[in-house]
């Protein structure tokens, strides 16, 4: 008798910039669609910054083309609309510096807190207009999830969440990802928020040929 | 008693290049898509070459950049089987020169044959991976349709469209376009064959709104 094969639940790795507005649209959906597809997420944040300067770009191509920055003002109006959000509007500051609420997120990646805290620090940089980066405005959403902000905030400084936040940047880089948000499923890649429900659908697809489920 | 007000069929502009293969999945979708929805095309086909040059750019971002191509082969790969279109090849010339369909489809923008013209010359260059740009290539396209081949080549090289060409291309980048497929509902711009649902959506709903329908 060969022992049981383990089941694992099919996965979705998403990988996601807290300055990034498509990312926002992303985060706001994505627990609700892993609910019902029977769909696990794997939280992978980086920094879209170092990518872009890896690709020869010095800012978001939003604020570097004129052409697209104006369209995008007008299709994040559309999408807000779409799924439910607040009505748009530009951050005063775009893209914000991310890399505080990022290394939480790297610390908090594996918790039941990780989708509440993303969203919140999205809502405060698209809805509440106001800095993602500053531990004063990232305390009170820690403790609004019932966690020590202290305590948060000291370990996401720790040298080693700051190397894994490098690392995890340059996995993304050298996995192919050029934009935020990016999902992978296996090794197939599927860019922006756009291809949300194709990579949960192939991963879901998946699942049931392999016989796991969520 | 006033005169009744003149109806108008609410309309979606489509802006599409030949060399595009996200213009190729449009091309392939909108008339039925018209149809279901009863709104009219108005066919807008435009060089995207010009419009990537005076954004400063030598040729398709897919080609400029490695990490985009790689990443496009695989999207498209997938769409054609969401889609239903044949398995995706790339092109070995990419992007291909098309001046000479594009003249052809301005010449025939508002005949009942346009459509199908279009379709013919998209599997032309992405599932029989052929030169569009070659009158031998597109004769017998024009000839299936039931049209004179000698005499719409001779009229689509007429001075009179080449202008017309060089103005509607102009037109796509004062109106904002840096990327085909483009969609217009007014002033209402959308970008890519993503946004083709949402583009129609909305000129179907602003026709009920103003009591118009196909």
């Amino acid at each position: 008798m060969s022992a049981p094969i383990p089941t694992r639940r099919p996965a979705v790795e998403f990988w996601f910039e807290f300055g990034s507005n498509y990312s926002y649209l992303s985060v706001m959906r994505i627990e609700a669609m892993a609910h019902r597809s029977g769909v696990a997420i794997v939280w992978r944040p980086f920094l879209l910054g170092p990518i872009f300067q890896a690709l020869g770009m010095k800012t978001s191509p939003f604020v570097a083309q004129k052409e697209k920055g104006a369209y995008v003002q007008q299709d994040m109006a559309r999408q807000c609309v779409k799924y439910g959000l607040p009505p748009w509007i530009w951050p005063t500051t775009f893209p914000r510096v991310s890399v505080l609420p990022a290394r939480i997120a790297l610390l908090g990646a594996d918790q039941p807190w990780i989708a509440a805290f993303c969203r919140e620090v999205m809502l405060l940089n698209f809805v509440r207009d106001e800095e993602i980066d500053d531990p004063a405005n990232l305390a009170p959403i820690l403790a609004a999830l019932g966690l020590p902000p202290d305590r948060i905030l000291a370990e996401a400084q720790d040298d080693s969440i700051k190397r894994r936040l490098r690392e995890q940047t340059e996995e993304a880089r050298s996995r192919g990802v050029f934009g935020a948000p990016t999902f992978f499923v296996g090794s197939e890649i599927f860019l922006g928020n756009d291809r949300l429900e194709d990579a949960f659908s192939l991963a879901a697809e998946q699942g049931r040929a392999t016989g796991n489920r969520a």
